[in-house]
């Protein structure tokens, strides 16, 4: 299913797209654009959303088993229900697949560990969607750091806060707020400082609605990671933010500082008797990340074409996902919890 | 060829695009992706251009003669070299297919008054590209001053930049900076007040390159008119911004004032031990006007389909043109010129 | 009474301090601060105003007449109505003081250019009050233009716009926009460039009411000046910003752009549902220029004290208001005025 | 020696001065300017530098004795070496002299405690002078969080940073960053959210220089507390930002965001061919805080000689030094620290 290099401009790269939903509606109108892909067909459990979805691309709406007995379509791009990602990138593994696929890998730590060994045992090109590594400012950040231009990092800060909270049933079934949000900030610290903890400690509260609490939910949280290098990360989330949503990284190295802001909804200023107004940032993920959504599956098209290397790796996935597991330990207990 | 507003979800409208240059890909993509459009081919004076456009929408590449000829054309869009412009216009006309036409309409004042004659008594769809109208900063600006937010307007300043000067040769052709890109923030202006000048004044220099000088072209100009509102609109236009393209409006009304900011490349801020960096604006038009090249022709095809009205008119193009040529008189005087 | 180097250490410079209102509460608390000077007494016409700021001091309330026959007196600051200041101008050439003003240097034209002349021949010390060239944002802005970080200047952009306009007695007598508000960019545009205008054009528009536009008088303004070198020069006026005391300066050359932005009243951020507010900038000039009334009057004592040449001149006032006389006459008659 | 009101205009405060190094002559300089106050001398163990401060305002310099011996001095400003302070502390209770005490009260708690249950017993006007209270961004914040601009406080990010760290000794004297430095975010949090916390958790790390490391001193941490309200509040420091003093404060709440930004060094922006700079925060406190030094002061003569209260108190300064402890033992065990 690899191409070499030198097939790449003939065959398009046919894609079977899971979930019609939000995200499964943007990938769609990326794969419809790429010039190297061809969008083979829509499945959803709601066969009406695929079909609606497919129309519009003019391509099928088709079942899951007819996606994995079609030896013609290369890749396949998981964006459906959490509960079908372990069974999708099985079925995807077993027919030898490329895999995009949304996070989560799996609902707990250990179907995660099972899914990355299955997938790294296939050696099948796997990309998960961790979207902050395609945006454009956040990767503009992590190379310039890279090159050196604010030397060793020292310390940094990561914010990101969501407009409110998910409703509480989602929450319980996705684990809650470290593996559900904090998850992604995880990820950056790792990709950031090419390091992976030997320390977090956490801090939880829960403030939102007297629901949350009486759940036990946690829905205001700082995670503080020690790197083997000294640098120090820290990373604090919210799930109430009456401004939008904010997503914001501050590095700070020996020779200086690197910091990427908000986007803002537009570039309008009002001045008037009692201030001076801006808008607010982007109101949510879909918004905020519009160009990252796209860059991430140009990115996994393009390199599964030329057969070249493709990050984040199930296993960021999976060491993200073990160190949220050790912040969640850690806002219960009080402690620090050493990451070997 | 206008449709009803009963079949516009039946037939997209079938466009042929004029240019396959830099605005004619552009413009290509943005009918590909529109829903209610259908990209019926491109024409370019060197077919090649047109056959390698086409071939990445998989359409034909046609000529003139062939456009005109096929009644299931609904529509043209004129992206080809400006001295094209009058000729195209025309036989749109006569072959009654809607307009969407870059400007300048034709390349002097009198064409130009011919052309907006023969628009205007044919009653067909014409729109005439002025693409700052669509740029969602200024459509926000402009609306919230016409809901009153500012109170009335007392002044604006209209500040727009080109990181260099276009060649000489284009620039004798064009006919000088007011024609070329002083006639935008006039439209800005006659958009913005919905008041056409009463008189003008303009100031002009010849600053970046001997050459310019010896040919006696300005790239430094600034224009102040008059409106009957008593409202003052100033101007300001080089052709020299080592930083950037810089596009930016203020608007001074009895209540306050609203701006728009240049749009940066970035959102990255750089804090070292001799200053705090952030981007620059965006380098220039393909850049930062990129939504507005999207919007202004998804607007026309919808228009079109719907039979609503559509402006900027042919009307909004001969008026921006005579001011501009009052500025320029005005520059070589140094006396006022009254606008009736 | 110049002071040679040597004594300098020795004797404070001793001051008289004509107008107890605002601009001289500010000069008295700034003499009675500087080592290197001494407040002599305050002499004001209403006498109470006088022996209260005086006894804020403990220094005497003094008439003018004592001023003038005391010899142990070096030097006066004129900060009293602008109708006092040629004759206060004359007594202290005749009596060989050395000379800080508050503008105007006179009411009309023709008697600023005597005083000129009799300040010019007596070789006194001389200081005309241009605060805006001790602000210290502007003369850093200055002085890297000087240094030639954005190489020669093409274009600058002086806004300076008053949270409302004065009473209109007091706007008949002072001359009007162009003398009163308008002169002090005009000269920040002479410092910046270090040029002469060759010409001037102005527009005026009167909107800020009925009473205003009865008595012909206007209240916003842009005039533009062609500089010798080819630069231009836009300097725009309001009387009325919803938002406060608006000063900024913008200079475009060569190589880049320096502008200078607005103070603001503090730096606190509030981001809430419907977006992100600063404060405004100070809200007129005793706020926004504090620092530079400090530093005028204490570069003034010194430079006198230490025999060093002294700018903004006498002449630097007179020629500042015949080119806001030339302006005045090129908004009634539209027509661009020559400056030789 | 507390002043009724009635005869608060009639009687300066007089006060002493303790230490006249760089704080000292701040501190000097406010007394001398204020109305209400008057400085009755200056101590310093250096007899020189109190000499010369002295000189400067033409006041005495003093040995301690003659201060505390003297009835007609009603205050003691407390600017001297750390080690003085208990003692002096002690001195100026015995004497019922109010007391303006620079940071640290004491070397150790318990030193710390013995001081603040001394001057609690006195009953005398006693300020610490935690300075970042008095600074008008600060306040204005708070007092608008106070005001319920944001509803309850959830969460606060304070950041300070210091453009480099202290020489070694001086650090293993002060205790090190927590006591040195986050004393004064502990102090902030307080005063920000009106509560003690009732957790705290601590990382630090040893980044910016080898010796510092070998002696196992701390110049990065962070510390997490969580209040009794459930709001986290989340502190950074380090002691090192090449970009200069960086002193910043978020607090999140139901409704919205207040942010405190630094202040620049100058409002002059630069656009060139690589793009746009800004000034630096102020290099250091002494330049960031100097309004809020005034204040306190100023804040310190008003409130004795009126008999108002006072704050921040002396069992602020044991409440903050108390959690730097429990930070430090946190940070070395990687438990969080309950405080009752």
């Amino acid at each position: 299913m690899m191409l070499s290099k030198t097939d790449a401009s003939a065959a398009p790269l046919r894609v079977a797209l899971f979930g019609a939903g939000r995200m499964g509606a943007i990938h769609a109108g990326t794969l419809d654009r790429h010039p190297g892909a061809q969008l083979a067909g829509i499945v959803d459990s709601y066969r009406a959303n695929a079909e609606s979805l497919a129309a519009r691309y003019t391509v099928p709406s088709l079942d899951e088993d007819a996606v994995f007995a079609d030896a013609t379509i290369d890749a396949v791009v998981i964006a459906s229900a959490a509960d079908s990602h372990p069974h999708l990138i099985q079925r995807a593994v077993e027919t030898k697949k490329a895999i995009f696929c949304e996070k989560p890998l799996a609902r707990d730590l250990n179907a995660v560990r099972s899914v990355a060994h299955l997938v790294e045992q296939s050696k099948l090109p796997f990309l998960l969607a961790f979207n902050r590594r395609f945006d454009p400012d956040f990767a503009a950040l992590v190379s310039r750091v890279r090159e050196g231009e604010i030397g060793a990092i020292e310390f940094a800060v990561l914010t990101s806060r969501d407009p409110s909270p998910p409703p509480i049933d989602y929450i319980l079934k996705s684990g809650g707020i470290f593996r559900e949000t904090t998850i992604h900030d995880i990820d950056v610290a790792r990709w950031l400082t090419g390091e992976d903890p030997v320390s977090v400690q956490a801090t939880a509260s829960s403030l939102t609605s007297q629901a949350m609490s009486d759940a036990g939910l946690a829905d205001t949280v700082v995670l503080t990671m020690c790197m083997p290098s000294g640098a120090i990360v820290t990373i604090n989330n919210s799930w109430r933010a009456a401004y939008g949503y904010d997503q914001r990284v501050e590095v700070l190295g020996k020779l200086g500082m690197l910091q990427v802001a908000n986007r803002l909804q537009n570039g309008v200023t009002k001045m008037g008797g009692s201030g001076t107004w801006n808008a607010n940032p982007e109101p949510f993920f879909l918004e905020r990340y519009s160009n990252a959504y796209r860059s991430e599956l140009d990115y996994f098209v393009t390199a599964v074409r030329e057969g070249s290397l493709i990050s984040p790796t199930v296993s960021d996935g999976l060491k993200a996902l073990e160190i949220a597991y050790a912040a969640e330990e850690s806002a219960k207990t009080g402690q620090m919890v050493a990451l070997v």
